[in-house]
C-alpha cells in the first residue's frame, strides 16, 4: 500500500480512538449516569458518490451542561470559490481531510469551558493543523489563572519537545485567531493554534498531533478533578451566561471553521455543535 | 431653510416621538414597574468632529424579558470600502442617516417576539427603507397562524393605501431576506421589508414610514393583550429557547444591519442588542 493511503489510515483512525478515549474520560468524570450520544453523518447522503461523512458524539449531562465531540473524514473535489484558497489547490482539485473537534461546556462556572481541534489535510501539499483553548467563566481572578499556567504549562513542553521556539509561535496565533475584535476582548485565556504544520517528516508530525490529544485530555482531567467541586453563586453563573455569549458570538461571526463549515454545505449540527447550552445578551 | 434640513429634522424628530410612543405603550403593557433605561451614544466621542451618535432604550422586565428600542442619527464621510456599495456615493463621499430600531423578546412564550425598523439615508441619492416580522414561538400552530395573519393584514393595509401592489413584493423581500439558508427555514412567520423606496415625492414617501412604526405599535399591543395571559409549559418555554438560537444565528451570521454595524465600528451594543436575553443550543 501506497503510504499516503497508510497515512490517511493512521489518520482517521488516530481521531477515533481519540473520540473514544476522550468520551470515556468525559463519562468517568460526569455526575449523572447520562453517556454520550452518537450519531452519524454522510456527505451526499442522497448521491452516488462516495465524499465521506462524520460521526458526531453529544453528552448533556449534569457536571457537563453540553460536551460535544465530532470525528470526520470528508474528501473529494474542491468546490470553485474554494479552488486556490487553500493550499496546494492552485493546478489541483482533489481534497481528502480528516480530524476531530470537541468543545465542553461544563454547568458549574467554577470548571472552565474548553475546546480542542486536530486535524490532517491532504490537496497536492499535506499538513497538520489544530490547537485547543480554555475559556474560564472570570478572566481575570487568580484562580483562571493558576488554572491557565498549568493548561499552558502542559502545552509549552510538547511544543517545545516538537520544535524549540514554537510554543511561543503558535500561542501567539492563539491569542490572535481567538480574539473578538468588535469588542476587543480575547474569548478566553487562550492556549496553542497551528496551521499548515509540515515539518517534511510526516511521523513526526503526527506524533505531535496524536501528544496535542493525548495533553489536551489529561490536562482537562485534571483541571475538571480539581474545580468540580467548588462553591458557586448565581453571580458566578451569571458571569458564565455572559462568557458564553461572547463564545457564541466568536463562533458565529468570526471563526474560520464556522464559516468554512457553511461555505462547503457541512452538516449543520455538527459544525454548530460548539455552541452553548445556555447563554444570554 | 433648505429642503433637505427641514427632511432631516422631521425625519430625526419623527423617529424620537415614536421611539417615546414605543417606550410608554410597552411599558403600560409591562406587568412588573420596571421602566426603560436610556443610553445615549456619540460617534468619534473623543474626536473633535461630530459624526452623530443615538440613543439605545433597554427594558428588561417581567412580560418582556428584553425590549430594546434604539434611535440614532448619524452622518460624515462614507468610508473607503463603502464607497460604489451604497446607491449615490460613487462620486460622492457624504451621508446622513437616521433611524429606529426595535426588537422585543417577551418572557411568555405565547406572546411572539417582534422585531421593526425603519430608517432615512441620503448620499446624493436619498431613500427609505424598513420593514418588520413577527416570531412566534411555535411556526405552525393555528394560534401563531392568526397571530400572524392578523400582523399581515395590518401590514397589507397601510403598504396598499400607500402603493398598489406593494404588500406582496415588500412580503416577499421580507420572507427572502428573514431567512436562515443554512438551515433551510424562516426565521418566523414575516411581515414586510422595503428598501431604496423613493416615489420621488418625500412627503407621501415620509407617511407611509410614519404609517409603518404607527402600526407597528397598535399591532403588537394587540397581540400582547391577546397572549399574556395566556398559559404555558415547560415544553412551550423550551421551544421558545429553540427559536431564540435561530433567531441569533440570524442576527450574527447573516443579517445584513450587524455586518453592516461591524464594518462601520457602530456602537456594538446598541449592534447586538437584538440577540435574545436567554437562549441555548
Amino acid at each position: 500500500m501506497k503510504k499516503i493511503q497508510q497515512n490517511k489510515i493512521m489518520c482517521s483512525r488516530w481521531f477515533q480512538s481519540l473520540r473514544n478515549l476522550i468520551c470515556k474520560e468525559i463519562e468517568a468524570l460526569e455526575e449523572s449516569s447520562v453517556k454520550f450520544k452518537r450519531k452519524k453523518w454522510f456527505r451526499n447522503p442522497n448521491g452516488s458518490e462516495n465524499m465521506g461523512g462524520g460521526e458526531m458524539s453529544v453528552l448533556r449531562g449534569d457536571t457537563f451542561e453540553k460536551a460535544g465531540v465530532n470525528i470526520s473524514t470528508v474528501f473529494g473535489s474542491i468546490s470553485t470559490n474554494l479552488k486556490g484558497k487553500i493550499p496546494g489547490t492552485d493546478n489541483y482539485n482533489k481534497f481528502w481531510a480528516s480530524g476531530i473537534s470537541v468543545v465542553i461546556h461544563p454547568f458549574s462556572p467554577k470548571i472552565p469551558a474548553v475546546h480542542m481541534n486536530t486535524r490532517h489535510i491532504i490537496t497536492k501539499k499535506s499538513w497538520f493543523g489544530g490547537g485547543m483553548d480554555i475559556t474560564p467563566t472570570d478572566l481575570k481572578s487568580k484562580e483562571s489563572e493558576r488554572i491557565a499556567k498549568y493548561f499552558h504549562d502542559n502545552l509549552k513542553k510538547i511544543c517545545e519537545e516538537n520544535k524549540k521556539g514554537s510554543y511561543k509561535d503558535y500561542k501567539k496565533w492563539c491569542d490572535e485567531y481567538f480574539f473578538l475584535p468588535h469588542r476587543n476582548e480575547p474569548r478566553g485565556l487562550g492556549g496553542i493554534f497551528y496551521d499548515y504544520l509540515n515539518s517534511k517528516n510526516w511521523d513526526t508530525d503526527f506524533n505531535f498531533t496524536k501528544k496535542v490529544g493525548k495533553t489536551f485530555i489529561d490536562s482537562y482531567k485534571n483541571i475538571v478533578t480539581r474545580t468540580k467541586n467548588k462553591k458557586w453563586n448565581e453571580k458566578d453563573k451569571d458571569l458564565q451566561l455572559h462568557r458564553r455569549s461572547r463564545y457564541t458570538e466568536f463562533n458565529l461571526l468570526h471563526d474560520r471553521g464556522t464559516k468554512f463549515g457553511l461555505q462547503t454545505n457541512g452538516n449543520i449540527d455538527a459544525i454548530l455543535m460548539s455552541l452553548p447550552p445556555a447563554t444570554g445578551w
